[in-house]
């Protein structure tokens, strides 16, 4: 589509919002990107800018002069702007820093650029709407105007005092219904929510869900007002923080994505490979012990697979739903013993079952009975071992400050595909003696 | 401290906010939680109330006559009281219902109860402000007057006919800043988007998220207006959707949790227990296949632990990767052959480096030399056969309309097991005999 024939793409783009000029963009290359955003509103263009995944956007900004760059971060929201800078190499950024028209916003970016990224002050943006506690709502109304072309979304007004401490807030409602005379001070809610800049990205998200926020004055360690988060930044983090837990969850390091480089992407999945192998290794060392049993009924080397497999699924799930759990309430300090009981119980069902249909399948196989015996006793203890553990190494993960989440991936499988082979040997050297004692 | 001493728990609790007082309710037993929430204000008890998880909150209903439950439903909005009613039996909802004294609230929760909980319509709620087409601003803030009480958080104004037909949008800063004469058709903007009830809540969370959405009405077939949707509602189906993916993907077939009855965990977590027994059973079958080779090396059974683990990995790792970039942008249909040269290329690496130090450790362990071979060429093709199959599998199932979660935590496991038994037997047939002959 994008041959050349400018009127034809504009025509065809003109009616669309930007999110959906940007579902276009990313089946295009990045030249094609360049060449239908060269043809758009610099407003739209960098609104869809402000959209694109950072890799994308990335790649994209490649084909982009310093001052091309400049034009659309001149119409981004701080934080947008921000972000993208962020991504660029020092000189780039400082090259489209030094180009910006808008000082006030130039100011506001170099201001922004010092936070740490996953912290308050990297998730706010400058722009928002302040009024002293001494105005009158006329003046307010006076200064929304005067900002209305900066700040894109109004939840609500905040009131400062002469130095630029936060008093509180005054929602759009209260301001449309009351007069133009009415002070400030007798309107506006003192009792309003406010975070610290040097606080963690995950508290903002607590906290604006636990309160049910659709914005949040960033503040100083003075109380002096530097920002405000909104709640489309909050999604991104929630997005964020699902990922990195699945990716712990599934043996995965770092944070990384499919267009991460071929290295960076083998780095990030070797690690817990390179456990599961040493695993693997110590499993090898512990069946060779048990070369005797294994001689005496060659056919028990048949079933570590289902053995193994078994733990290590009953251990996935019960680390999979304590963590849910964890997360959820971690405040609560629920009755340890109760809790384990119930795991015990639930593992004691499916114990039963499993162990039980692969006794019947077995006999009906007619497979050896004394090997059909120590393998359903090794599986149900197998299933029941596995849930403790699985269960249990979570709580103590997250006792100890670290993310349980990093237990309930690989490490938890290594180690019950040990646990499930020690138990195996261990039954069958058990119940073997015993029926050639008989 | 809930020991009968009204005076001071009320003292103790006054300055908080619900969200607060939610948290210490958390550490107090069903009967304590009642006592507190008499003595608190039926506004914040409703508040509360709200915002508890279901399952606790069910726990506490329970102490409750339905005159108490209406009481507090009464002061709900109306989304938030047809979630407390759908988790209550059929006839205290209807008890409830019956007994709330706001007629206009009862219509409306008795509409929405129409609606399936996973749908547009069931996310909404009624209270909304709408105004017009042919009234003008002072009109329009006369109505937010009115309404003030029951719309919580008025994030716009909408516009509609005579007929109830959505028309458009009215922000509260145009609203703010234009004068009581101007009639709403100059101000208002047409192009507001909008979603049919009947539609999925994903559908909702990918439109709110993909135009940066703070709330979206929702009308019927014909366009009229029935409600609308706020971003903390959408908030909730993000948290539930990122969990049922991650117990997917760790083999939980129903949405639970740790609170649920021993039974209906059991039951969430048996079938892919029962499939990866299969798993386990068909991959005693394949081993008695090869019965020649193992007797030929006994210690060949050492290695299989070690091969289905690095499999299973492997395959997991590959599917976590791959449905993170399908859930990003599913619409992208990228260079399907440039993805698996790339995934290609990083097994080979993560291959290499894994069956290279396997051999060592062989080799310095004096392990059978052929063994050790057998095992590192077939560690090299597992983990090579494991990415592939890890990453295309999702890819088939996307295309084919099904989660492809579901494919990334036992079934993948499973699959791969079988997969590594098989190559590890093949690779030891094989070469044994080249051995042999030599």
């Amino acid at each position: 589509i994008a041959q050349n024939d400018a009127a034809l793409v504009l025509a065809n783009l003109e009616d669309l919002y930007p999110a959906d000029i940007t579902t276009v963009l990313y089946e295009l290359n990045a030249q094609q990107s360049k060449y239908v955003l060269d043809l758009l509103e610099p407003e739209v263009g960098s609104e869809i800018l402000s959209s694109l995944d950072a890799e994308i956007r990335n790649n994209f900004l490649k084909n982009f002069t310093s001052e091309e760059i400049a034009r659309y971060v001149n119409l981004m929201e701080s934080d947008d702007a921000v972000d993208v800078l962020n991504e660029q190499k020092v000189q780039v950024r400082e090259e489209v820093i030094s180009l910006l028209d808008n000082e006030e916003k130039a100011a506001d970016i170099i201001d922004l650029l010092h936070y740490e990224e996953d912290s308050a002050g990297g998730l706010m943006a400058k722009e928002l709407i302040k009024v002293n506690i001494n105005w009158r709502v006329g003046q307010c109304i006076d200064e929304i105007r005067r900002q209305a072309e900066t700040v894109e979304q109004v939840y609500g007004v905040y009131v400062v005092d002469d130095k630029d401490k936060l008093l509180g807030r005054l929602g759009l409602k209260t301001l449309i219904l009351a007069s133009d005379h009415t002070p400030i001070d007798q309107l506006f809610d003192p009792d309003v929510i406010r975070i610290e800049s040097y606080k963690k990205d995950t508290d903002v998200v607590e906290i604006m869900q636990k309160y049910n926020l659709d914005s949040i004055p960033v503040v100083d360690a003075q109380n002096k007002l530097l920002g405000r988060i909104t709640i489309d930044d909050v999604l991104d983090v929630i997005q964020e923080q699902a990922e990195t837990t699945r990716q712990l969850m599934t043996g995965i390091t770092e944070n990384i994505e499919e267009d991460d480089s071929i290295l960076r992407l083998s780095r990030a999945r070797l690690p817990w490979l390179l456990i599961a192998m040493i695993g693997g290794l110590m499993g090898a060392r512990l069946i060779k012990v048990f070369e005797a049993e294994i001689s005496l009924i060659p056919a028990m080397a048949m079933f570590t697979p289902l053995i193994t497999a078994t733990g290590g699924n009953v251990g996935i799930q019960s680390s999979s739903l304590i963590i849910q759990t964890l997360a959820h309430n971690s405040l609560i300090q629920d009755n340890f013993s109760r809790r384990l009981l119930k795991v015990l119980l639930v593992a004691l069902i499916n114990a039963c079952v499993i162990s039980g249909l692969v006794l019947s399948f077995n006999v009906i196989l007619e497979e050896d009975l004394r090997l059909a015996v120590v393998v359903s006793v090794a599986l149900f203890s197998v299933v029941v071992l596995s849930s403790i553990m699985g269960t249990v190494t979570p709580m103590l993960l997250d006792k100890m400050g670290i993310n349980p989440a990093v237990a309930a991936g690989p490490f938890i499988t290594t180690a019950n595909d040990l646990l499930g082979l020690a138990v195996y040997f261990l039954v069958a050297h058990l119940l073997l003696l015993d029926f050639f004692q008989k």
